[in-house]
């Protein structure tokens, strides 16, 4: 579309990623794509920013831009700098495997999606749990419409949607769920290798997880065939640890002291 | 101290870094400190995981180890390989700077407790809100009390604590305060630059933050001279916006079907 509203599109697995290509074809009919993507596999750089180096952007084609830094740092100079106008959607994806629970929290993917809606624009993030190669049809489709929807509705201040799709065609997936976050009840296991010279290294982030099992998390609802959408704050405060530690801490700088 | 409980001490500074000596100095008198941190700088790393490399571990000397990993390696291979026994406490900083608001998202001191709380540790961040160099004093004075409250009461599940000190001497501290996380409302300045050849390239991450202004904000408390200690929550879901969605939005992919 060369019209139509401002659609960034970006991603942590890199500009030539099958996934992005995917996502960027299907919101094109939804309105004007621009995307600005790393250049290379940027998986879990979760939120990090490049602060010790410039950035380098690179035009590849039109509305195609790599840059030489993580998710969140496209999103900035997207936004900042390459687009010239702020646009009205902010969505990053596909990624290849699920961004469940806990490791949403490493993921570039959604990362992306928390700097857009830092930024002030609704935003959401798209994973589909398969083993590569994908197929990214389903989950391209649903992004699609989960943007025209985005687009009329808006979404609710300072939240994000992590979108979880199962593999499968639309008439195998189950359906849609609204989920909270679950737990990842597993330690990470690390791998200890040799390098040529017979030094140990570790490789971590191996394993299998153990999700939560509560029934309304994001990895039971995707565990069931449905696709699943969790609202993301940008506000991590617990408030009840907070009504509860206000009540019951003393200063311990001021212990003894009259705490009036 | 040679016995009392295990703490991990960590930060994103580099193993090096005088807030970190002052912290783990500190905290050696309240349980057996050790020290596993990146061998460099890993500021704005966030939570971000090395996985496409392995990991070397590097002993300095009793209780001391670095590696070249980011600071939530640090703590994955510190729980899971180094340490050989779960440690009481994870303790990650003192950070030359603020992690207020927004930023936190970013900060590799607070994404080190965050992976402490995942694996079932409490966990804290220190920050100091001052320009280099610092003088860590009080900050790890605090950080040495706030680590034996934890260690006899512990902290609510799934929860971690972001602590951050204004610059003075213990009496010019007004006091603590709980807060919540407040909201950066600034967009990251970027600065273009160029490089010998002529080519421009892009720093972001200047400019001058301007915070939220709500009065139980962490930006507030240390703007008013008080410690702001944040309890932050492993759990992101908007639960008023999950309620809003789960009522508002029917599912594109079955829309006009029978919605029972």
């Amino acid at each position: 579309m060369t019209d139509g509203p401002l659609i960034l599109v970006t991603n942590d697995d890199g500009i030539f990623a099958p996934g992005l290509q995917a996502l960027a074809e299907e919101l094109d009919r939804v309105g004007r794509v621009v995307v600005v993507a790393p250049d290379r596999d940027k998986s879990a750089a979760s939120h990090s920013l490049t602060m010790q180096r410039p950035l380098r952007v690179k035009k590849l084609s039109v509305g195609r831009y790599s840059t030489d830094g993580t998710p969140t740092d496209c999103v900035i100079l997207a936004v900042g700098k390459i687009l010239g106008e702020t646009p009205k959607l902010v969505v990053s994806g596909i990624n290849p495997g699920p961004n469940l629970c806990d490791d949403v929290s490493y993921s570039g993917t959604v990362s992306a999606a928390i700097e857009g809606t830092m930024l002030g624009i609704p935003s959401f993030a798209v994973s589909l749990a398969c083993e590569e190669p994908c197929d990214y049809g389903s989950a391209a489709r649903f992004a699609g419409q989960l943007a025209g929807m985005i687009l009329g509705q808006g979404l609710p201040p300072d939240t994000l949607l992590n979108v979880n799709v199962p593999e499968g065609s639309i008439a195998e997936i189950a359906g849609i769920k609204f989920t909270r976050q679950g737990r990842r009840k597993y330690e990470g296991a690390i791998m200890e290798t040799r390098d040529p010279w017979g030094r140990e290294h570790f490789w971590i982030g191996g394993g299998i997880p153990v999700w939560d099992k509560g029934e309304d998390t994001d990895a039971q609802a995707v565990k069931d065939g449905y696709i699943s959408i969790t609202p993301l704050h940008l506000d991590r405060t617990n408030y009840g640890a907070l009504d509860y530690l206000s009540k019951g801490w003393a200063d311990p700088f001021r212990a003894g002291e009259d705490q009036s």
